[in-house]
């Protein structure tokens, strides 16, 4: 018998290897970092918590930027990652539009944060540091950091959002199996976390917040130094491996895209997925990019566009974004990597000049669509990666309506393996 | 650059498309199963709680027998499986000896079960067998039933050990999930499962009981079949997709293996990959099977051969098996699935016969050699397949010593990622 074969996939000599830089792209170009004196930040002040060549990174007018040889072979223990063709899910919809997922929770650690980290991980070891402090929500991009600091030989702590350590308790263990140490933020450690204590023993914790404390130690130590798993540019840069490999796997079966989704807490993945589109949109193709975003954090749908701080204690530059406000404190949803304030400034400004579109998925929708992809595809979505399933199950069933099935790509960001407790937690029918 | 491909993969069109059986190969035939005065028991016996064909593939005379459509269908959803070069982990043994791994922990159920599960499932339907009962230890076998009894639209009901449900709760939600009915096990649905409570209320509980309680519910159900993760042959039977592609895929890259191990509970991951193999080593060729059994648990190592029965109860015949007792209750180890009492027929005959070796395993080398795995290859094994990698790491380095390196493979059955309450409790260096 012949057998269907669901997955497009790349080999190993097809694996990118160069990342796309969509900043001297954009049609309103980026504003500079600012002071809180509204005064621009030079680039070279980044350089207490981050090296060189990824602050060069976060301003590069470069189009296409060299991935690393240490950086492509880390890359190539589990990349080219498959695009499968969800067959069982359509069926279960009835729809006749394409729905593909670009999987990337094959990675070291479940998800697509290892992009990125391992890039950063790479650069600052390169560049003599001993030592990272991070922060992370749902635990995908501590793991993330936790391995790619094994993997280049640095030593790691992990600041991770209070109710997602209760929520997720195996995390902590896996980050600790690979060899980090991890903290509940807030901590006793840090100005930022004294502070939110004495305000409010009971706090859930933020993103926010736990990025002020990583902050906050890395600029106080010079062998440390800070690494962010979302938001900055030089993230979304190493995240674009996901849409080239996407755009070279759509290639080889001929099909144009008609919609480009996913989740978008901080906009790394959804940045990742989309910038390689951007000269495609900027060409007049008629290209949906679109974030699917929490309900309970509308960052891109209900914040505000102008200029606010990456995190609580407001101990970053100021950036321009969409914004909920830097002290907004998100309800304890389980997709914990969704509960940030505001949003990657090359996201915000897609948005703001119209070439992409941001939609809200309630928890809810995020669960249900979670549990059909369980029972048809037999793989546990991530919370994250189930809201960008949601909108895409959302957008084929209105193509469905409207007579014009289409082409439909979202990111299986991660997948629902230490996130049972969130399965657990939900509703039942 | 070129970059390296550690993974030894194959196309969809090389999936085999039958399985191998060694029964018509052994050089001493297996005996009947037995009636507890000792009479045989004639086949058609089974059938209260098998299908028919499973029955026929039990006793089959045929050396291959045909995988049915649907079957290699759904295995195609991930299988082929990469053979995988271990590099970075010979790199830390300090091995110039070659290790790989299959990789079975990329299946819908996170393990090598899916390969039996779908089969069984498949067989079930097409006998017009509308719902299944089944015991899982550590929770992978039911984890694969349940997606398979899903996929093949059958209702299912789990006994889980009632250690296991503890260790594991997890393992609860994605059943559950997936649409399964989970019970501890011993429960009080069954007389089986009342009188090992009334005996003692602590009781940890054990395969051996689990089994007896399913069994006792098809049994006494016409709706109801029963199903079993390991130890009989055409379990084993099944399981031989594995040791088919690693075939293959040796013979891709021009090598012959030295050392074949899996660890072994009741059989279906060491038969799996060593049966397909058997011939070559009845012609002389120089390989070693080995399964790697737990110390607490040495049923092949330290069980006496004979007849004796499958479950605590004493419900199923008697099989020709190396055995620790049918009522022995193993140490509450966290590699759930290697406590059980007894062994696969097929695989005790190959021990008898000289054609296979055990070694025992503590459960403080398979964890320190999951850690170093972990922090190798990235990846977490389950604590079952950690006893495999842990032999393997021994051999590598015995060859070393002796100057010998040589080609090892090794099973990573599953991966260990809804185990990581056992990683949580290991010691701490």
């Amino acid at each position: 018998m012949t057998i269907v074969d669901n997955s497009i996939t790349l080999s190993k000599s097809e694996l990118p290897q160069k990342w796309r830089n969509i900043l001297p792209l954009l049609p309103t170009p980026l504003g500079p970092y600012r002071a809180p004196d509204g005064s621009d930040i030079p680039p070279a002040a980044l350089g207490a918590i981050f090296p060189a060549q990824l602050i060069d990174q976060e301003f590069s007018p470069s189009e296409w930027v060299d991935i690393p040889e240490p950086v492509l072979e880390a890359y190539a223990r589990w990349r080219p990652t498959p695009l499968v063709r969800a067959r069982s899910l359509e069926a279960a919809l009835k729809v006749r539009s394409k729905i593909y997922f670009k999987n990337e929770s094959l990675s070291p650690s479940g998800s697509h944060k290892s992009n990125t980290a391992l890039a950063q991980a790479y650069y600052n070891q390169a560049a003599g540091i001993a030592r990272l402090a991070t922060e992370t929500g749902a635990g995908q991009w501590g793991t993330a950091l936790s391995i790619a600091a094994r993997h280049f030989n640095l030593a790691i702590r992990v600041y991770m959002v209070k109710v997602s350590l209760e929520q997720k308790p195996y995390r902590k263990t896996i980050m600790s199996l690979m060899g980090a140490e991890v903290l509940s933020s807030p901590s006793q450690l840090t100005q930022a976390g004294r502070a939110a204590l004495a305000q409010d023993p009971q706090t859930p914790g933020s993103l926010g917040l736990a990025i002020s404390e990583a902050v906050e130690e890395a600029a106080s130590r010079p062998d440390t130094n800070y690494s962010l798993g979302s938001v900055l540019n030089h993230v979304l840069l190493h995240q674009t491996i996901i849409g080239l490999e996407v755009k070279k796997q759509l290639a080889s079966i001929g099909q144009k895209p008609d919609y480009l989704i996913a989740c978008h807490g901080g906009g790394s993945n959804f940045g990742g997925l989309v910038c390689p589109f951007v000269p495609e949109v900027l060409a007049g193709e008629k290209i949906q990019l679109l974030a699917a975003e929490p309900a309970a954090c509308p960052s891109l749908t209900q914040g505000v566009y102008g200029y606010d701080y990456g995190d609580m204690a407001k101990l970053t530059p100021l950036m321009p974004m969409y914004s909920l406000g830097a002290d907004f404190v998100p309800p304890a949803i389980h997709a914990g990597g969704l509960r940030y304030h505001g949003a990657s400034p090359i996201v915000s400004a897609l948005i703001k000049d119209g070439l992409a579109k941001a939609e809200t998925v309630t928890a809810m929708e995020a669960f249900n669509r979670a549990k059909l992809f369980a029972n048809t595809e037999y793989l546990v979505p991530a919370p994250e990666s189930s809201h960008a399933l949601a909108l895409t199950c959302q957008k084929a069933l209105d193509l469905e309506e409207a007579g014009t099935p289409g082409v439909l790509v979202f990111v299986l960001s991660g997948h629902g393996l230490l996130d049972l407790a969130a399965y657990e937690a939900a509703p039942r029918p």
